[in-house]
């Protein structure tokens, strides 16, 4: 590992490509450990070897009693556009990253196993098998960092909205956070965010590539560029009508409001409150609202939200939640913890599909061990139809289980085979959730709310 | 706002573009609200008062005595790309983000205002106007949220990069943290981990994109995946010669050292451990290998690393550390609270340049306050040349200050004029750095390590 930089030529900051934010293929979303280590099997024959490739996490957050898969539509998308195309080759060959015989296996390059997962919006505990990869050595070694590059990400940020959604309880909330995150994390956030149950978002970008609903309408430099407030109203509710959302927290809340009313009328969308004590906020605006005959006039709050603030203000009279930091960096876990790991390979140099997989794992010390062996996963559930255990296995799944299995296919033989839409996750998930016990929906820390036993 | 979705399209989880990643220009990077806004000024006149928005952040991250300026050049990019061509504009049109007219307005849109700012790879501190954009609203307002996302995740980074760079005390620091974030944020994240002062990425698009040196040998499943560990290290000897790293902490660590100086000859390039008691097996394998001879064969680190491990590792003989989940997250804070506020605007609505400007400042309670007026800054220095104060003022610069002034032009009149390499970035971190008392570089929580004052 060559850790000390030679002289190299300036690093433009530039873009070299013309394209403002893109890479032209998701292969370049690969540590290069992934290249060094093909290009070393092809030597060795070893490359051909059938593999069997895991992702699961040890554990779960502190304190979180369930994960969220989220990301799986996106691995689809980065699977389908891995390939080594001429920009990439001879980057490759520029910074001396493989030698010639590997360029030219990489050159005809695309994946051709098979991918089998936890469907996208499932939830899971440690060890879950969220994704098994299965291929020859070279195809599967070379998916690890963008498989989970977006697992961790999107995860992360599905199973924060999924706590923001249980403390909502059914109001609508609006992810905002793009200007909190790297501006295309952002719509992968956006896009996680729904999954877990958020019902719109602000940034457009996300609204463009996965079609969310986009929502907003003004800041406070709207209100700080006109010479006073009403003219700023007023200018709003001219262009946008009676049915915009006025901030009324620029200058002082009462007034605001009051102002607010008389410019649009009693049929005014909505108010939002951005600074302040929030639940005393509402009271006061939601009392001053109805005196004003506005009864239908929402209360829009955002502020810094998190998971407990929003449960705090369960009681106050709010009608959608603006969530955005928090958000977007997973409330206090802005990753998971998912690793990809060789559980099984084929015995033989001869690359048959047929050939027996020996189960394999690192065995040196502490926590970074795993269970080798391709494993089926199946959610076992008490009397009452209520989740009780994560139940993984090698080997044949027991019958009483064959019902309950985790892994839908993916992708068969290099072909997409489990797309769906963002609304089938996002049900997905509400009904996964709801098969827990209980005690998954507490915001309080706890222990994964069913253990995961190893049959 | 309509914060409840209506019947919409099924929001498929494909690619809709045929680009793997992208989107096709970064004016999408926005928020709703921006061009809501945008379309009610266009509509009242105020569009055209020149404005100032200025970016800075109340605080720093609790306990941190610096902030770290980055991203700049990914802002100066998002700016030229920052166009609203054909396909966002149906969106929009689709989207009913905005009306005609507005659509009309953004056809021709390109940003022909200034933006002066802190140059990247300097420091800042609470209340430092670490980027300036001056212009009408209607173009300045439409760039806030890129403006951000790039800088607040950026600058996460690079903050946390630099900590690490001081725990490491001139040992390179090799960034591998593109699994646990957005894959396109994780290539933002080793751009940044670069001005920081890391040396060296494991992801290929970030070699790729920034030309940023990029390293990487074998992971567990390389060894895994081989019948024997002698096997897969000579695999890996064989084909990428001795100056190779072996992972040595598949199984034995002292079997394996032992093994891999047997397999590629004293000359070994390196050892890398990634699990276990790091401070002990460094010794002990450094042990090992002078005993066998291997006294050039260096030792890499890998496991979990954060500023504090790197720092517990300082008397170890450790040649170099690899750095994944904590870089990329911030080290606990995974994005800074950068915010793009008006701070002053012109009062007429003649939109004339020489108008005179008028300070606006958000008014009601608490912490989210500012301070009205375009500002200058500068760095006021010590008797000895070391900081003592972050200046800022409006007006006239006091002449004793004028010679360290902290803004620089990056944008005039549209045109990008402060691009700059990264390495010039990386060189002015560790200057910048330098100036600083001696106390900044402590880990230990503590106070932003020189006073913000206002003149």
């Amino acid at each position: 590992m060559n850790s000390h930089a030679t002289h190299r030529p300036d690093r433009l900051a530039g873009s070299a490509l013309g394209l403002p934010v893109a890479v032209p293929s998701t292969a370049l979303f690969t540590d290069r450990y992934e290249l060094t280590m093909l290009q070393a099997a092809l030597h060795s024959g070893a490359a051909h070897r059938r593999s069997v490739f895991e992702v699961f996490t040890r554990r779960l957050p502190e304190g979180r009693r369930y994960g969220v898969v989220a990301g799986t539509g996106r691995v689809l998308d980065a699977v389908e556009n891995f390939r080594f195309d001429d920009d990439v080759l001879s980057f490759m060959e520029r910074e001396k990253v493989v030698d010639r015989e590997t360029l030219q296996w990489l050159a005809d390059f695309r994946f051709r196993g098979d991918i089998l997962g936890y469907p996208e919006g499932e939830v899971y505990f440690p060890g879950s098998p969220i994704l098994r990869v299965e291929g020859t050595f070279a195809e599967a070694v070379l998916l690890e960092t963008v498989v989970l590059s977006i697992l961790n990400h999107d995860s992360a940020i599905a199973a924060a909205a999924s706590r923001m959604a249980v403390a909502a309880g059914g109001r609508p909330l609006i992810e905002m956070g793009a200007r909190r995150a790297h501006e295309l994390a952002a719509v992968a956030a956006a896009r996680a965010a729904y999954v877990g149950g958020f019902s719109t978002t602000s940034d457009l970008a996300a609204g463009f590539r996965y079609n969310i609903p986009t929502v907003g309408t003004s800041a406070h430099a709207f209100t700080l560029l006109h010479d006073t407030e009403r003219d700023a109203f007023t200018a709003q509710v001219q262009s946008m009508g009676a049915d915009t959302t006025l901030l009324v927290d620029t200058y002082d809340v009462t007034t605001a409001v009051r102002t607010a009313v008389e410019v649009a009328g009693p049929k005014l969308g909505a108010v939002r409150i951005d600074s302040g004590d929030l639940l005393l906020l509402a009271h006061r605006v939601r009392q001053q609202l109805d005196d004003l005959g506005a009864h239908g006039t929402r209360i829009v709050v955002t502020s810094d939200l998190d998971e407990y603030a929003i449960a705090s203000l369960a009681a106050a009279p709010v009608d959608a939640y603006g969530v955005g930091t928090s958000l977007v960096t997973g409330s206090g876990h802005p990753t998971c913890s998912m690793v990809y790991k060789l559980v099984a390979r084929a015995g033989a140099d001869d690359g048959a599909d047929d050939g027996e997989l020996v189960a394999v794992a690192k065995k040196s010390m502490g926590a970074k061990s795993s269970v080798g062996g391709r494993k089926w996963a199946a959610r076992r559930l008490d009397a009452d139809g209520v989740a009780e255990a994560e139940v993984l296995g090698t080997g044949e799944i027991p019958p009483e289980l064959a019902g309950r299995q985790l892994l839908v296919e993916l992708v068969r033989g290099g072909e997409v085979v489990g797309r769906e839409s963002l609304d089938t996750a996002r049900t997905r998930h509400i009904e996964a959730r709801a098969g827990l016990p209980l005690s998954a929906t507490q915001l309080s820390r706890g222990e994964p709310v069913i253990p995961t036993e190893f049959a």
